[in-house]
This record gives C-alpha cells, structure tokens and sequence, in this order.
C-alpha cells in the first residue's frame, strides 16, 4: 500500500458533498476547508485511501487525484473545458507523452492543466490569451498542480500569430477562431490537428464554412458529446434529471497541403493508366 | 516541415472515403489497398500533410495518425471502446504518463493501444483475457503501432486475481465485472479508480447494486457519453442522421479504507469538540 | 380577427419571463398575479393576440392556450408527465377524438389534461388514483380548464380492478406497474395499447422482464424521449446549458390473444403446404 | 371483445418484423403481404388482438392501428416527420378536437394524416403543395385510411399567400420557411401558433434570425427531440446501437400584436402610477 511523502499532489473530497481539495504536500502547510481545518503533515506518512478527519471531525478520503479532478479543480473565472470534452479532445489531437501543442485562449487553465498532464516532461503546451488576469489565474492554477514547467503561457493577440512552428496540434477556444486559420495553419506540423471549440450555432456554421474554403485544412469533422450522469442510489438508479446541455461544438480538421505530391512514374507497373480512381 | 523517416507510424486516408491504413515506414514494403499499392520507399522522405497517389493514381494524403485513428484502425473481431468513450476514461482513470493500468479483457485490443498510448515508455499497461484467439488479435495490434513493449498481456482467468499490485487503475470491459470486484480492490493502490463499461441496463443495475455493497469501494459515478457527429457541407450543416445511440454505460468508483484514520487529537486546537460536522 | 368571449378558456403571459395564468373568462372576476391585477371584465371582448397590462402596469399578452400551456399551467404537488412525453404517448396510444382511456395514477392531473383534450366530447377518460387528495387536485385542475365533464376520476386501488372493460388504451404512471398487468388486460379492448412510464432503470427491467412473460401482451417497445431546448437570441443560437435530463422510461405494448386463430382452409389455394413462414 | 366489421381500419402485422399492412375491410378484398395472401372476408368478424394466418401460413396479429402506425404506415416519397416529432408538434400547436389548421408542404402525407386524426370531424386540415405528384401520393394516404373528409389539398405556392383566415395554427415544413412568414401571419387567428420544421443548422439561425426581427410574432422558442428506443430482450435490456439522430429543429411562435392594449385607466386604482412592472 502507498503512503504518501511530501511533495505529493494528493485529493482530499468527503464521499457527500463531494467538494475537492487538492494540494501538494508541503510540512508545516495547513488546509483550510469550510468544514474545519487539516495539517499537512498529519497528511504526510498516511496511505492513500484511508479517511482522515478535519479537526472539527469532518471526515475526508486522501485520495491520488485524477485527471478529471485536477481539471474539476480549477479556480475559475471562466467556462472551463469539461472532462467529458477534454478526454475527446486528447484522443482526436493525438497529444500523448512527447507531444508539443498549442492552446488559445488560455482562459482559467482547465483544458490547459489537462493537456500538460498528458503531454508529460518531454513535450509542451504553449497558451496563449491576451488577458493578461486569466493568464495570472491559469499560472496559480498550474503551479498549484506542479505542471507550470510544462507549459509556457504567453500574452500576446493570436491574430499575431504564434510563435511556434511545426506543432503537433492548436486548440483555439477564443471567440472567432475563423479569423486565426492562417496563423494555426502557420505553426502546425504538416498533417496536424486543429481543433476548436464553440458554444453557438452560429459560430458551428461560420466555422465549418470558413474551413471548407480555406486551401490548408481538410477532413473537417464537427462533433458534440453530451454526457448523462446517472443517479446510483442502488435501488433507484437513472438517469440524472438536471444536467448540463450544452457545452460547445468540437470541430476538427488536418493541416494538409492541397496540390498532389505524386508517385514517381517509375513505381507504377506497366500498362497502368494515369486516371485517378474512386 | 518535418518528413516521414523510416520508423515512422504513418496514415493514409483518402478524403472522400475516409477509410484508414496505418502503417510504420519500411524499406522495401509496400502497402496494399482495394485502391491500388504504394511503395514504403516512395512514402519515405515525404512531408507529412501531402497528397501521394496510388499506382492506380488513387489519392491518399500521408499523415501522423492521431489517437483516435489508431483506436478506429484496430483491426476487430469485437466490439472495441469507442475513442469518445477511451478519452473520458483516460480523464477518470488518471491515466498520465508513467500510470500503471490493468484491463482485463483485452478484446481486440482498442483501449490497450489507446491506453498504451498514453502512459507512455515509462508506465505499463497489464492486459488481461482468457481467449488466446483475442490476445493474439490484441498482440498484432500493438506490434502494428510500435506499442507492443508497453503492454503485457496475460492469458488468465481474472476470477483467479490479477498478479499485480499496487496500480494506479483498473478497467474492467467484462460480462460480469461485479464477480472481479474483491480481485480489482486487492491488484489496486489505496485510492486507485475502478473503471468497467457495461452494455446492459441489467448489469448496470447489478453493478452498482454490489459495488455499493462492496466495503472497499466509494464514490460510485455511473455516466453515459453520447456522441452527435454533424454533417460538414458549409450550406446545410446538421446532426448525423443515423448514429451510434448507445456503447456502454461507464462506472467509475474509488479503492478506499472504510474505518476512519483520525487526525491525532495532539493537532486540535483547544476547545474544540469531538464531534462529526456537516 | 377572433375576440375573447365571456366563457373562453384564455392565456396570460409576459413575454419575459413566461409565467402562465390561464383562466375560463367570467364576468366580474379578477385575476390576481405577483405583477398586479387583471379585471376579467377589461379582457373580455379584446382581440386575441394583444397586449394588455395589470393595475401595475406590467405587460401580458392575451392569448389562446395550447395543450402545451395547458398542461405547465397545473397546479402541482407531484411530478407531471411532460408535454414532450404526453405528446408521444397521444400517438402510441392512438388517442383521437373518440377515444376510452383508462389512466392510473391521476396525480395533479396533468396526463389527465392532455388525454381530455384529445379525446374530445365523444370519448372519455377514466382516472384511477388512491390518494384523495391528490383526485381532489387534479378535479380542481380540470374544472379550471372545462375539462371536469370528460373525465371521471376514481378513488380505488388499481389491484383491485379496473371498472370498465374494452376500453381502448391504459396508461399506468404507478411505482409498480407490472403488478397491474392482469388488470389492464382485463380492461382493455383486443390489441388495445397498455403504456407505462417508469423513472427508473431497475423498474425498466422489471417491468419489461414481466411484460415479456405475460401471455396477454405483445410488442413490447421501450423508448426514451429527450428534449433539447434552444436559447433563441438571434446572434447566439445555442442549445440550453441545464436541462431536463431525465423524466421516464416509456413502454408500450399491446394486447393480444397469443393462440393462433388461423385463416380456414378453405381459402388457401390448392397445394399449398401448412408450414409457417420466415 | 370487439370483433372487426367492413369499413374498420384495421392493422396486420406480424410479431419478428413489425411491418406493417393497415387496410380499411371490404368484403372480396384481399390483402397482397410478400409473406402470402389474406382474404379481408377471413378477417370480418374476427376479434381485435388475435392472430391471422396468411395463405403461406405466414401469422399476423389484427390490431386497431395507432396514430403512430398510422404515421409509420404513409407511402412515402419524401422524408415525413416522426410520430415523437408530430405528437410534441400537436401539443405546441395546440391541435385538438375541431381545430383549424394550416400544414406546408404537404409531401408524402404523414403529418397530415396525424393532423387529421386528431382534428376530428369537427376540424379541418388545409394541406398546401406546389409539387401535385406529392398531393397526389398525400391524397391516396389520406384515402386508404379514411381521412380525405377532413383535408382539403391545395396546390399552390404558399408564397401567394394561404386562402384561410384566422386558423387556429400553421405549420412549415418548407425548405425556406421565412419567405412565408408575413403569409402565414395573415392566416393565423390573434394569439395562434405559427411551428416550423428545419433540418439544418443554418435554417434554424436563418428562421430565428428572421422571426425575432418580425414584429407580427413573439415567444419564438427553438427544441430539438431525441428518441431513444431501448432493446427489450429482458435480460440484455440496453439503448439500441443504431439510431435516428436528427430529424428536425422545431421552432414554434405566436402571432400577436406588439402595440400595446392597456387596460383602462378606470380599472387602476387610485395613485398608481402608469410607469410599467418588472
């Protein structure tokens, strides 16, 4: 059974209300909750699962966090990227250990925390947002979670342009991602993945349109993933009655280049004709 | 721009079929589609976003293949966890580089690859199942994506435990996870996550009515993910007409020691009760 | 353009906020709301469609109330079936003027509303429930709409029996429905429609389960219904953030005589052979 | 039991494939299934709910038909609009016994056939199209199960205008709906509803567009219904694999008068001042 040490990030959540509380273990550090307080270093030495109590007897589970809690978390002062979509979101970026992407607007640091949690030390998110406050509040947050060092935030207007090249991904979660195609198409990788998040239907058709006529993207896909919670009280489960709608539409699309890069004649066997197939 | 190498693990797709082929770039091999063949020599130095033609002139763009197309590219002979789903669960299992994760079964493989994908060269993925046929099937899969030395997969009745201990996670795509619950609990570190996804509204009643029951579980979520794609042509944007309605329902719950692990009285402060809050 | 009369049943509603009051004109009443007072005299003789405004000044359009509007108007001290479910439930039943409908349990009243409106003057609707107050709440809901004459409300456990016989439909909105199959059966006319609507999934199971093995029913189909409300501010179309998530299973099924009642001999043409098809 | 007599509508369906065979009774008819033949003599005088056997053997079951098979049964040339979807449209246009109701277009019948089942003899239903190859298949729908008495079809480009005034609703299921709402405005009693069908995002942030900027309509409200239907075998009870995902926006609208029509100063009470509410 693993205990915990200092420097760990460790989740302290009651199983009823369900608030989390999430801290790197630091002696002499003392968590204050709405339901009495908590010593680091009674922390310190316990192993993971068990319950531990705030000194006024409220009890918490010291749990490992996830990453849909670290993203849970998140001190916001904007809509976040929720679990539901972040994981999605991993999977059609292709952003693994190694990976390098790039993320605007930065916001509270939500999508951010997630995308440094799964890129790992060996790859790196750059994030942009011209807010310098939320820049501010996403830093606190990524420090909080010690993953500040994998990221570098950036104040800057995208429609500067970014100033990477050869990214595996952008993720643009701003207003009118259509006015920043050229400078994501600029500092993709051939072949990357741009990926956007809007709320609006108007934004959904603006979007689709403007990717449709620009000559660098291709294999546009548009998505919406609505999660249903259910209720798992043993004897009456079912589906949840108040839940979130609506987030936002995902659209997706591939940095290509449109003029064909063709075969040599020399690998076509005899006879072949040139007409294209299909 | 950066150009394939040798090594490489590379997608071709056409844009109007969509169909993938997933290859890692060989001297010499050549890859045969219902479209035509390419040369693995004629793919080798190319750069990635680029258009490249069968020897019967049908067209393919060459690109670095993102999680999803890897868990679509599966070669099955059952149902695989949908990318939708796979993300959610890397969010909710904690799966980050370095994880160690144990699934059981195996199947064709779709989760293993995505979650091999994700923990990385430093975290290992245990699978499990008792059909050599679909270990073999899974085994072909991973070496097909380079992933192979991430993943150990075992041929074993997970009735008869798991041979681990201590992991970050466990999922469970079996018929009757509830049966497996003292197994997942014993292979589990204190706090891991417990993951299964389950077809049936019957097994997601059974389920959760023993994982309620089982005194080394908490916090029990049961969660559906529905995914809507859209049609893209820019005048008449709209939801899919026929979809996927249904995969599975995911549960997700916490390995925890139930008998409190108080804070020692010596860190009250004075005065205070001993009395539970909330 | 059409007046209001004294006797019409009318709608009062602010454009804003959407609070409904639905009244049967009368000369000399008054309608008191929490935005000041309507006279009953001053909306007699109004054009529909127009706007008119409390003693306070606070605007309402004067409008003829649709089944819809109807049926949010009840007053209520349980859940009500849903205009999106009752909608459906009209068509899988086959209510149509003319219809005999038995339902169970009355509850305020507001599946009660909707199948008396549908039924019209020539068919009739019979509403079980054992709970006085609740028949005296959902009397009260229909007398305020005209409705009263339409229905005949029933104060009897439903185990016991239905009263009437060949009835065309049932709808059971009880916690244990399948402990009322014989019962329905017993009311209905031959390939009468039997519905139910169940909040849970453990009484899906069950309910289907029993279906399944009662030799009176057949075609039993399950359906969910989701609505997804839009936010209409022209610039920003969206899907609502919260919503309803959840209100119940729907099952259908019908009555049928399960031994064969087969086409004589005599019809058949000569040579054929008795074995059944496909 | 009821048993069936000459001129019933009645339904023939078998219990593994549910299709469906609806056919008003007519002595020396005979019923042409691709599972054999049923003389309508043999059915006359059967009880409803019992099963029939085709010429082959082949077994039906003789139902009264629902609305919702109704519905299903159109011969269809065109995509209809669904039962879930007619039921809701029904409830929000407030269609009931003897309304008065507008449809455009026509198409293969399907909502006109449920209009007219629930309108009554004591309705009507104007039914408009300018393709007379559609109002001819409605028409022959309406025929074969006995509804023509309660339509009137109308070839003509709504455009010019509708020939009714003051209906009770109007519903648009066009491909433009906004070029026809000053039309159907002119139709529409005070205070009636106006309801819409549009399959594509980009009609439904045109139609909201155009119907907040009239100023003959208020109370636009935007929904979208899923149906889920849900497999019954008992013991694998689960949502189906493969669904209907979109079949429409429902835009729904009142047509009323903006200026204001206040109530007589003779109704306030003294010292109130004229200044609006809330």
């Amino acid at each position: 059974m693993r205990h915990t040490q200092a420097g760990d990030l460790v989740l302290l959540v009651n199983e009823k209300d369900r608030q989390l509380f999430i801290r790197m273990l630091k002696p002499g550090d003392q968590l204050q909750t709405h339901r009495g307080m908590v010593l680091h270093d009674d922390l310190i030495g316990l192993p993971y699962g068990t319950q531990v109590r705030s000194h006024l007897g409220f009890p918490f589970y010291l749990l490992p966090p996830t990453t849909d809690e670290l993203i849970r978390n998140i001190r916001r002062e904007s809509q976040i990227v929720f679990p539901k979509d972040s994981g999605y979101i991993m999977m059609k970026l292709g952003i693994r250990p190694g990976a390098v992407v790039i993320e605007a607007g930065t916001g509270s640091g939500g999508l951010c925390v997630a995308l440094a949690s799964m890129v790992g030390d060996d790859g790196h998110v750059y994030s942009y947002d011209n807010r310098p406050k939320m820049l501010r509040l996403a830093g606190l947050n990524l420090e909080r979670v010690g993953m500040a060092h994998r990221v570098t935030l950036k104040s800057r207007d995208i429609l500067d342009g970014f100033e990477e090249t050869a990214v595996d991904a952008v993720f643009l979660d701003v207003r009118a991602p259509w006015e920043a195609l050229d400078q994501a198409h600029a500092a993709l990788t051939g072949g990357g993945v741009l990926g956007c998040i809007v709320p609006t239907n108007n934004q959904l058709v603006e979007l689709i349109g403007r990717l449709d006529a620009h000559p660098g993207f291709g294999f546009v896909e548009a998505e919406e993933l609505l999660l249903r919670p259910y209720k798992t009280v043993p004897a009456r489960i079912r589906p949840a009655d108040q839940v979130v709608g609506h987030t936002g539409f995902l659209v997706f699309c591939r940095a290509i280049v449109r003029e064909a890069h063709r075969v040599e004649p020399a690998t076509r066997e005899p006879g072949e004709s040139d007409s294209e197939g299909g």
